[in-house]
């Protein structure tokens, strides 16, 4: 199968390389020049559990994609970069093209279907978590799986979704089908709203944050406000199972030493997906008259962080 | 008049500084050996507009102290530490003893009274500002006043108070006293509750968290919740004055570079003075059923990177 990754920050260099390791030939996509060129003159480079590894890709910006067109593009694009990206690689969307949309953030689905047909969208959500070094360069950090959705399902990409399951299974990424992908999604989301948004602002990691004596405080007052949100827009949404996979990150032999995603946008100064967590549950908080004070602090607050790294540039 | 400063960090030490300038006779207190130590072997080093000065002074520890007794102590000691410093200078303390409240943070004059009759208190606030460098070492950073008033008013306090203004305006403290000190030790509270949290927690100075789009959003969200809170504990506070002082911080010429006591705090590791500023709100605001999930959040975010320097020592 042709499979691009469209975003190859972290988590999609990762999934890249694990999908490469396993046979399949991959093609990375990034807008960011320095990353790209350092992976097409050097290939990426790898770190896991402190050993070393250079894999080589074929990586391009989307401008200097030819008029190829991938059966399979996985999108791991930031939310707030996804309609551009989309826009910069339709030529290598094709009539049987199938994305995969595994990026964070709360609306993705939306975006993506002004692109291509529901039915050749897979949903998916991801605990996989991975570090982007500089460029060229990422730190491989614990385990995760991958749940996994046809948005429009039918006969046509029922055999496509199984097709890929095994697939990704054959890279090791602990794959499984849902029927409740949304669900899933909220819940990724939810969980990002406290792990990404807490462990950035504080300037900590998982580890540490699990640590902390107010951590269960902090945990639950932005679960209570997602769970009123998730009610009144009528979206499933489980409470006691997001705190019990974000309660699952801080037991011994996970992945403690890991810093967020959020974290590290902050420490590179780029933007953040906050609008796509916190700040979507406080925007849709103040359409449904439910109030969001914690969520719309959060999201205010880490709005701060990106403006102090630009004033500090 | 013998006067000794007891807390003598940023704020002790450059009134002391201000005071022994104006040919008053300034000793030292403070429970930080290394700080103590090199004001005594080395003066201390005062950094003024790019200048640098060595000041004199006679410094001690509270253990070092002999049986001195002081015409008037200021007590800059932070809340939290109010107590211990008050036991460990009982015998400095005389019958004819004024004490000068200039600490952050509210309650204070409660914890004095254990020591002190009410009309030998003096209860005052300041927005002079100062940074600790480090052991014996201070910046002097833009200008401030002082705002004095006896807690329990009588003849004896007047005169002296009356002594005490002089005093302190010869020392270019721009001191004026007034009736409402209650008031304005909240409005400074307030001041700290918006600016020292804020900028602790977004790692920014003053004049950056004043170029923040989110600004009046993340001061009315504090303010809002003080002004309930001080209505339910019927305590005269006016938001609009505060949100006037505090805008004022932001216009140019003000010290917008200036970094928060609380900042210098965590930078240092030490311990914050949150739980009398946030979390003293918070804590009324759950006694008197007034919701402030605002300054509760606040005051865990702060605890939290409390706990977080200590983990990273």
């Amino acid at each position: 199968m042709k499979i691009a990754i469209a975003g190859a920050g972290a988590m999609g260099s990762r999934f890249g390389k694990m999908l490469q390791d396993s046979g399949q030939t991959v093609t990375l996509i990034d807008n960011w020049a320095a990353h790209v060129s350092q992976i097409q003159k050097h290939g990426l480079l790898v770190h896991t559990d402190g050993q070393e590894q250079i894999v080589k890709f074929e990586a391009f910006q989307p401008s200097e994609l030819n008029f190829q067109q991938f059966d399979l593009i996985i999108l791991f694009t930031k939310a707030m970069q996804m309609e551009g990206m989309l826009q910069d690689i339709q030529k290598a969307i094709g009539h049987n093209t199938k994305i995969l949309v595994l990026a964070n953030g709360i609306g993705n689905i939306e975006t993506i279907e002004h692109f291509i047909p529901r039915k050749q969208i897979i949903a998916g959500v991801t605990v996989w978590s991975s570090e982007l070094d500089g460029p060229g360069e990422i730190t491989l950090t614990g385990t995760g799986s991958v749940t996994l959705q046809a948005v429009q399902p039918d006969d046509n990409n029922a055999l496509f979704l199984q097709q890929l399951v095994t697939l990704m299974n054959n890279a090791k990424l602990n794959v499984t089908v849902s029927n409740s992908v949304i669900e899933a999604i909220w819940k990724k989301a939810a969980f990002n709203c406290v792990l990404n948004t807490y462990t950035s602002l504080i300037s900590c990691n998982v580890g540490e944050f699990g640590a902390f004596s107010n951590r269960d405080f902090l945990i639950d007052n932005v679960l209570n406000e997602i769970t009123s949100v998730a009610k009144a827009m009528k979206v499933p949404f489980n409470k006691q199972e997001t705190l019990d996979l974000i309660l699952s990150q801080f037991k011994p032999g996970q992945n403690g030493s890991h810093y967020a995603s959020m974290y590290q946008d902050l420490s590179q100064n780029r933007l953040t997906e906050i609008d796509y967590l916190n700040g979507y549950i406080a925007k849709k908080g103040a359409e449904f008259h439910i109030p969001t004070p914690v969520n719309s602090l959060l999201t205010a607050l880490i709005h701060c962080r990106e403006e102090l790294n630009q004033m500090q540039k």
